[in-house]
């Protein structure tokens, strides 16, 4: 029996390069996503088994789970790709949408884990890798949400890593620093030479899937040649 | 007519020194605390003035600071001392606990936040401070909530640092590494040689209240000289 | 008698204010500069020892440590302010300019700090205060040079910090982001609404001097209110 | 003609592994290191150059690069990887023993990496790593010289990558976290639990090697899943 990739929040762009690089790599792969739809061609393509779940309900992931565990077991590597992005004078943020910010950013990833790490830890194996963003280590002016949001994340994946690692599950927290590239959303997503290539984002989270665990890599940030930092 | 402090998060230890330390300062000093009580007698002993407040619950603050502003006037000062811990290992969290543990360390700092910004903005200028820990810089094993929390505390702080200090607000993260000294707490707490003194703490609460907008200090840690980091 | 503060890289600007700050608050100073001369006036009107020291030569440090402690005594408190500033693109640094930024940011300090530990161990206690910059903490573009030097001093600082704080020897490391305001300088120095006003860097400087050892900083930035960071 | 890849700091261990690396990947291989004979058997198995070469001495270094421009041609790939490693308290340091670590660790990396850029800037592209150490992101007690050299070296690898990034150069930083594993030389070395494997550490580098200028990555850590942090 093949081993088995869970992507919770699989939309278009790097969430399709994430389930084509892992189904090539021989996984059998679960995507799961906020609204249906958007991926059901993909699915067909390489294989993969579509879910709908929202992320920051903890009984919505549970679900999820104990599905993927039926029809392919409990999931060996967990990607947590889901995020959202608000910003705004701190004077004028609604707080409405500054809560659901950071629950998708911060408090649905420590769901997922919990769940991830619920089968994990019996098994003694597993990966666990986070889509993190540059907010998450320098908080920008008027971005107070996702700052929060994703230095909530990497506080978690620190945590994560440092209790997990001796229980030979690897945490690895990825940081994009840059917009991913999506030529139908129009510019900066449309220029191909200042954007991050989805399938080259892809290429390094399947790279710290097959590090060896004598040489793991907790955070690695990938940032187009052009972007400053 | 005097300036104004609120302390939000005003409980016995830290709470209390800062309350003396902005008091004898000259300061009108307005104290928030969820439950009543635990404070009076402080109160009468400088002055001061009690609140009750969830600070995680946004119409409980809106409510704090219009009885503020009408008692004492806006604040020029407003320190966000409210903190709560959560640990233990990932697959064991209760979530309803963690959700509690974010919504005092992050939420309820972002909700005093906007409050204080709303009335420091038009004045063109203020000062706030938070406390924040060293779980806000390192995640530490089976203490993901915490970390959580105090680093989502971290990047409200560097977010509003670079937006408010162009308006002449003065924001601050204040990292404690360290128990602070409660002997009535028994160890670690008790140990006066190896906790952080209260007093002392709050002497850089004042000091950086008191520091010219040419030279700002926008994070400053603190910790017991045997404190290993 | 009195407490004995020695202040290398004593030049106008923040040396001058340094030793001002010190002088008032009751120390005996000691100002060492490279060069002999510019600061003869202050030294009259503070009452301060003047001394020529090379920090990047190790026999001339231990000549002015020498000379301090038949003076003054060993000194209680000292401050590392020497410093230059090189920039360039990697292609075209003159490797001798390198060496001398690297030996005055760098290796002087680690040379001040071996002969001030010398003298503050056995005493069971004594503070040093090193002048960093923003550079310490991020090497920028065309500023190999610099970047290193700040760098290696902020690694000193952090180990200075970790062996000699149990030892009651209080390591601060002091990060100036901004420009010292110096009218004599012209522009942007002379911008007195967007540098660093030396007497309020020198201000911080003696508070942590004073801070109790239950709550001692480590590392602390200082930065104009309009400073973006 | 195939690319070429210049090692300086090849020794056994991470060195060799290294070579073996690139040289499987396609590369001429040219190894430097201080003294000859270590390395002879490994470039005939890999048909690699060897070079002797002391980096931290600018002359040796400009020679190496011209015997490998004329045996190879320009590298389009060079490899830092000497470090020298001393520790002590402050008290007790040989400053002639610190300057040697300081050159090796920092001097040596800078005059590569200007023999490097001047032969990538006009080809518009190249790759240069560099192999760091969890000391240049922490400096620990009794460690001051190590801490130097390693935060000098981290502070040239950020520069560099800011400035030479948007030339189409990659520039990374690899922080290593543990010992390699090398049993000759006894415990923790020889714990292949506990220690880094140097062809794992290769790999990582040859995948750095490959990144997509989309999506490159600065600075990467790793260590082994034992290594607490």
């Amino acid at each position: 029996m093949g081993k088995v990739a869970l992507i919770v929040g699989a939309g278009p762009g790097l969430g399709a390069s994430l389930a084509k690089a892992f189904a090539q790599d021989g996984y059998d792969v679960a995507l799961a996503s906020r609204r249906s739809g958007s991926l059901s061609e993909l699915c067909s393509e390489i294989g993969a088994k579509q879910y709908i779940c929202d992320a920051s309900d903890a009984e919505s992931v549970e679900n999820l789970f104990t599905q993927v565990d039926d029809d392919l077991g409990p999931p060996d590597l967990v990607i947590y790709n889901a995020g959202a992005y608000t910003r705004g004078p701190i004077a004028e943020l609604d707080l409405d949408v500054v809560r659901a910010t950071l629950s998708v950013n911060g408090w649905g990833a420590l769901v997922v884990a919990q769940a991830a790490a619920r089968r994990m830890i019996p098994r003694g194996s597993g990966t666990m890798l986070f889509t993190g963003a540059s907010a998450g280590l320098k908080g920008f002016a008027q971005s107070a949400p996702f700052a929060m949001g994703k230095f909530a994340l990497r506080g978690l994946c620190q945590s994560l890593a440092r209790e997990l690692a001796p229980k030979n599950i690897h945490v690895a927290h990825i940081v994009l620093d840059g917009v991913v590239f999506r030529p139908e959303r129009g510019e900066p997503y449309a220029n191909a030479d200042t954007a991050l290539h989805p399938d080259e984002i892809a290429r390094t989270y399947l790279e710290l899937s097959r590090q060896h665990n004598s040489a793991w890599t907790y955070e690695i940030e990938l940032r187009p040649y052009v972007e400053s930092f």
